[in-house]
């Protein structure tokens, strides 16, 4: 293994489509020559795993290869497992930022919640490592992300700069329109908007009933201070996240309000 | 399957650990006169799953016991899926109230983040139904529910004769003891505490290495207005929690100070 050099900064790299997936790649190329890049991703795709770890059964990590000048492994678990087994296993130190994505896929509003992406990026946030969660809003793997990789590197380049809070946690989203198109970077809320869902029903050669999970994203937030509008309006989406998730206003309700 | 009477409310009753364990029982026996109560939960354990969705392949429902006088389903896929199947393709409405639990092990402070427990009460809770889950400080399948259920039948009886907001979502922990040692809830704010993970590292018969997520558990908030503290004290802990994850202060630092 590789050491960094004196002074160089160490940037962990995860995501939840896994190695294969041409989103990792160009978020190693973007921050390649920044410090020692070091990939820990999963070895299959981990889409909608939220926050998801593996208790019930071990781990494998893997050397693997990504592109020339960057280390690369596998893990056999989640999104959330990359990190901490890269936390312990490989770099034996905290590193000095994670970065996840390049999502294939949008992560704004609600989807925050559900996505590997994030909560890799969250878990590392926990750790006390300053992070952030890239996703481009293309599910395709022939997905253009020149544009976004320019943006990555100066949000990774800020990120080392500058002395952040370490819980720095930033979900970041790009609309899919080349660079002339983009207007920039817009530090947002997270909109409430969710998924409307209907199950697909299906008979197997049983006649047994199945579900596959459909549904459509529907937006109730016209707030044009959210992730959505931004992006529906060209601009990158920068959601600063916490992970405290106490609602404090309803706390001072119940505290007041509520005889239990 | 049993209609409700009319006005009789309909209670959503899941879980993590799956239909198997003494918990989910302990639920459905503490809120079964309340209402219409109708249990979806996992047909195996799913701990640690956060807030996975299943999107890669089909799922499946299937007819269940619990207990008498409450109607109860299997489903194949996470808690957040128990609670979309559960609303889309068993009652064909939203519940009036959403309860989850009572989750073998606690889900205070940083547990929230990776809890089936919790996904699944802030799934119900994004679909705007009041939603509460239950945890209990001891993981053994013997543990005794019998304190537990007071108060859990006390809090469900208030969420259905208050109007909350609909969004209401609470993370109900209840410490060890038995009834005459508790003293009461007390409205928390989620500790800063976390896992410090050490992997157990092993080596195969083939002489491949394999890892054991293991950690130590550490909380590095003294505060006296959290969930931990609460608990350590016999109290049963009560923090209402949003999905809202924006962190508008460091948003509004980052508007001022960020120049990207």
């Amino acid at each position: 293994m590789a050491e960094e050099k004196k002074n160089e900064p160490v940037i962990l790299i995860t995501n939840d489509d896994s190695i294969a997936a041409p989103g990792i790649k160009a978020l190693a190329e973007a921050v390649k020559d920044l410090g020692r890049v070091v990939v820990v991703a999963p070895d299959k795709p981990q889409s909608g795993m939220g926050h998801a770890i593996t208790i019930g059964h071990p781990l494998r990590l893997q050397k693997s290869f990504l592109i020339e000048g960057v280390e690369a492994y596998t893990c056999s678990g989640t999104p959330v497992d990359c990190v901490k087994l890269a936390v312990d296993k490989i770099l034996h130190r905290k590193p000095d930022i994670c970065l996840s994505g390049i999502n294939h896929g949008a992560n704004h509003s609600i989807n925050v919640i559900y996505s590997g992406t994030m909560s890799a990026a969250m878990e590392a946030a926990i750790e006390s490592i300053p992070s952030a969660g890239f996703s481009i809003l293309d599910y395709s793997m022939e997905a253009d992300f020149s544009a976004a990789k320019v943006y990555v590197r100066k949000i990774a380049e800020a990120m080392l700069a500058k002395s952040f809070d370490k819980h720095l946690l930033l979900n970041v989203n790009f609309p899919a329109v080349p660079l002339e198109l983009l207007k920039g970077i817009k530090v947002c809320r997270q909109a409430y908007a969710k998924y409307e869902e209907k199950f697909l029903e299906r008979k197997d050669p049983h006649d047994k009933t199945y579900y596959w999970l459909t549904g459509e994203f529907i937006n109730f937030d016209e707030g044009e201070d959210t992730d959505v509008w931004a992006l529906a309006n060209n601009y990158v989406s920068v959601v600063p996240v916490q992970f405290d998730l106490t609602n404090y206003k309803l706390k001072q309700e119940l505290e007041t309000s509520w005889n239990l």
